[in-house]
């Protein structure tokens, strides 16, 4: 099966032009010169589980954090990194392919290359089992040629996606030793990292001499924390989704008769109908969060659905669209319950078709109560990490049904006057994944690979490459590295019988925040999509013209500034202490307030909560604001 | 609800973008004066049925061929209209949305307002129903400000698309009358061109002096004939379609383990899957003609297909993409017969829950095996036009499960040796519908709205707008208009019990021509399609840099100049004519000579079968060759 991977491919014209684009790169990755500043030391998010991540990442947890200058920069005590010794570095994807992975490897071959033309880039065929089974194809000019700017995971493939028991593990150390690696470079998304984490940490311990570096590659665009602003692909998926969304809502508008009901990728987070739904103005979305915060029932969700059609019926319109995330069956209490119970089961081995017969009697009353085509979806064998097979689970149709047959019951009690109900259901799963990436997820990627080159070139290892300031210019990149360790959680794990321990750290998927910008974006709009059809057409993706530096909406709206914050708060504690350092008569006092600034320092290491550092920074802000006065003030004066 | 329709819409930067795109038009319909050359009179390509055509249209059947010609070119009998009193226009949305439906109104806007700026536009809201109703909205350049090169048709809505019944033809004459029009513009497909055919021939009888005209506007594609070479949106819904099934095979690619069965849209004909798989080339695609020839039972198609998964799984291969039209459903021979079976009862009032119970033998057996997602689908009550409910018929799923039964049993019997076969079903439908047209849409529906002008200004009757030599740039397009009962067939309907009766004349649709070169195209590459994966993505629609004019490639390789040849016919007849004059000793042979050459001339009348066209054209090429010769040598010998 390899064959079909890596061989040139025909190209249409298109495509043929977009192998042509080359990425521009920031200033900071120019040159062959590797410029590097550490920060400080990293935690975790979670200072509770930052002691657990210390343990079970004893030798890669705490390292600091990496930021790649530009020449011009003056940091005195910044790493200068002339001499670039031949290195053999290996890539692997390892997830669901994201538009724009291929430029990962394009990006890191690049920079190999220009830094010593005789390294040697070695791609893993077949995903992680061609990492297991030593499969490889030399990465050159001529093999990538056809990929570039190119879609899918076609060049290398991907498989199971996995390195997670001994067995994997070994088999990836056996590997790296045996092709004498410098560097492991792994393509994924939160679980991936993970694995990559894990895998630095036993490369570390057992003296093994290969790095481990992730990349943040994702559609779901759930691998997002202090450090990492967007994930490879997001961008892509939600403007072809968008599109196609919008086309229908287009198409709902023209002959005013339908109620589409459209489910869109996003497994434990709903990214991408938040972002389609501020594209595309929809009439309605339900995000999986929502449904988790406010614990609303297949019931409720009906009600609110039907609600809507109603009031809508009382405008005499007839048509309107729903978005709703692909995870929203797990985030459903009673449905999520039942899963456990059908996932349960089938891990004690019994079949599909005698599983409703072991049901518990609440668990069976639902199941029952279920339309049959439902039914059969919801006793599918689940997926490797124990999550039920979302993308074959048609939750819309399951919502369009009851939602008519809410209706149809309000019609005969006389309580709904307006017209039949009639929905069209979609899913808009596979159709935008395989999609050539936007020219902001080819400079993504592209800059990501390059990055893993400083970073192996740093020798870091258990790192993941990052960009921050992407909502301005490829020039104003800034680029680095954070330990993966300090994007870890540690969270109870209950499901099935393949879970983890409980309390396992792992970089988890980060889900819509309901206090974030860009949800209130949508509420203070939700009533005017409702009713208003308002509805926006994106377009289909640009390569040229005008709109093809247009950005994701959520990555516009929030407020990601957290690597510039580090920053500042770390130079306001230096002047507070440059600032009292000048009231030199009591020294015991001064001795009291250094430790008070070594305690902030420590809270607010690179890996705290966002919200700590925001609270650390405004307190900091005033009292070096105070201070500042004071001291010119008491100088000026002489009162000293 | 009319209140939705016509209102400014909130667009996007492209949206806006795309409203300042103003289409080209040709040469001919440049400037304020109309200049019309009429060709011969028009028959049918049925010359069986041209009889049955002129008695059912009287009026309207044999009326010429119309060529607006430049202001350059010197044809002698041209008429010539530099006068353009004040006119009042209707036009009505009839038929499924199309992208670039609103360039017609857009065009024949403009061509009004050139021609005279006090002439009016009036657009009936709510399609058909408004025009029975006499609600319009008067089109104004602000009107249509937010609707310029944009999808849907929700500037005016459509609603159902039939002006048939004798109440529906009275209500539109009333219409027509009660607000004055000089002529009356029908947007739409097959059916609504008969519609405008019938409204024509009716007013023409009842001497109402508004003039209908029809605009070839389908995604079908189905409405091509001697006179139209493509229909609005065509364009836009294969390109959009292409990029997303190129997506997914690209997909299927990277991961390579599911079979992606993919349902398009084409219901009577399978142009559209016809052109996406010539683009993108998929491993598999069923068209409906066919299954027709062959007659291949849904048995055959399943073993097809089930080989073909088994000759790729021999090479290992266990992923691939298979495209089907909605319409597949009804061409298979037994599920047909089922489905008049079934609408038949309907038709006797028995409810859907009840019609299982009422079949034949052999239909219940049938229903009985078919799965029950199916059998729910293929109950549900038939479209007004008595055909299934195709966007609701899940024949994509109906395949996939019975490959999936198929394989099963050979892997039971020890046949098929490979891994377990699986799919992932899609229907890509209305999310291309309501897509922003493609540039060549644009381009293509302004020109024949202008055209709808030029037809009224030379007060033509039931004509259709036509453009050839599409292929070329727009200024090279050539523009004219035909008699639409010039594009009738006669057919026999058997279907339902609201069919017609037997024998009347229609625009048929067209089906995908098995001997054409489109197809032959597709059969040269089906082997590599299916084993070599050499799939192809187009990518999303451009609307800027090069592509950008890339155009459906069964336009580009049909050998479509039919209007060409019949031009050059003509001339051959008139040269055979001059030559033989010459000849002048023989006045009993001219004669003769001459009824030969109006029967030549009666049979190959525009509207004749291109096959005739060319015998006609290939015989007289070779008769005016040898009296050429013939008469320049005696000529130059002196010898006559």
């Amino acid at each position: 099966m390899d064959s079909d991977y890596g061989v040139p491919r025909e190209l249409s014209d298109l495509q043929k032009k977009r192998t042509l684009y080359q990425p521009q790169i920031p200033p900071c990755l120019e040159g062959t010169t590797v410029r590097v500043e550490f920060g400080d030391g990293t935690t975790a998010a979670d200072s509770a589980g930052a002691h657990v991540i210390s343990h079970a990442f004893p030798h890669t947890f705490g390292q600091p954090l990496a930021h790649f200058l530009r020449a011009t920069s003056k940091v005195p005590n910044a790493q200068i990194i002339t001499e670039h010794p031949v290195i053999r570095v290996g890539v692997v994807f390892s997830g669901r392919q994201s538009p724009g992975g291929h430029n990962v490897i394009w990006g890191l071959y690049s920079a190999i290359k220009i830094h010593n033309n005789n390294s040697v880039l070695l791609g893993f065929v077949g995903g992680t089992e061609g990492l297991f089974a030593q499969k490889t194809l030399e990465i050159t000019n001529e093999v990538l040629s056809s990929y570039k700017n190119q879609g899918g995971y076609d060049l290398l493939g991907r498989t199971v996606d996995q390195i997670r028991t001994t067995e994997q593990v070994n088999a990836a150390m056996t590997s790296c030793q045996a092709l004498k690696l410098d560097g492991l470079v792994i393509i994924g998304g939160v679980t991936s990292n993970t694995d990559a984490a894990q895998l630095a940490e036993t490369f570390a311990e057992s003296k093994c001499s290969t790095k481990v570096v992730g990349v943040p590659v994702t559609l779901n665009g759930d691998l997002r924390n202090q450090f990492v602003e967007a994930n490879v692909g997001f961008d892509t998926i939600c403007k072809v989704n968008s599109q196609l969304i919008s086309n229908v809502c287009t198409d709902a508008l023209s002959a005013e008769k339908y109620y589409y009901f459209i489910r869109l990728m996003g497994r434990k987070a709903s990214h991408v109908a938040l972002e389609c739904a501020l594209q595309s103005h929809p009439n309605m979305v339900v995000l999986g969060e929502e449904v988790t915060a406010s614990k609303l029932t297949l019931f409720d969700i009906t009600k609110q659905i039907s609600d809507a059609v109603q009031a809508r019926a009382e405008q005499d319109k007839y048509h309107g669209v729903v978005l709703i995330p692909e995870g929203l069956v797990e985030s459903i209490p009673e449905l999520y319950a039942l899963l456990q119970e059908i996932h349960a089961l089938h891990g004690q081995g019994i079949s599909a078709d005698k599983i409703s017969g072991h049901l518990s009697p609440w668990a069976s009353a639902l199941f029952e109560f279920l339309p049959p085509f439902i039914r059969r979806q919801l006793l599918l064998y689940p997926e490797s990490d124990d999550s039920a097979q979302l993308s074959q689970i048609e939750t819309e149709k399951l919502l369009a049904q009851l939602v008519e047959n809410e209706l149809n019951k309000r019609m005969k009690e006389g309580k709904y006057k307006g017209k039949k109900f009639n929905a069209i259901c979609h899913f808009f799963g596979y159709q935008a994944r395989g999609s050539l990436p936007s020219k902001f997820d080819c400079d993504y990627a592209y800059v990501l690979g390059h990055i893993c080159y400083h970073v192996l070139a740093a020798g870091l290892n258990g790192y993941m490459a990052t960009v921050t300031n992407l909502k301005s210019p490829v020039n104003k990149w800034k680029c680095g590295a954070a330990p993966i360790t300090a994007m870890m959680t540690v969270k109870r794990w209950s499901r099935g019988p393949g879970a983890n321990p409980i309390g396992k750290p792992a970089v988890h998927p980060v889900t819509v925040d309901l206090k974030g910008k860009a949800y209130e974006l949508l509420r203070q709009n939700s009533t005017s999509f409702l009713f208003d059809d308002i509805y926006r057409n994106p377009g289909p993706l640009q390569f040229d013209g005008p709109g093809v530096d247009a950005k994701v909406l959520t990555l516009s709206v929030e407020d990601q500034d957290y690597m510039g914050r580090i920053k500042l708060l770390q130079e306001y504690l230096d002047k507070v202490l440059t600032l009292s350092v000048e009231d030199q008569d009591y020294m015991g006092r001064i001795k009291l307030l250094q430790e008070y600034l070594d305690k902030v320092k420590y809270i607010v290491k690179p890996g705290c909560s966002q919200d700590v550092l925001k609270a650390a920074l405004s307190a900091m802000a005033s009292v070096t604001e105070v201070l500042s006065v004071m001291s010119t003030s008491s100088n000026a004066h002489g009162l000293l």
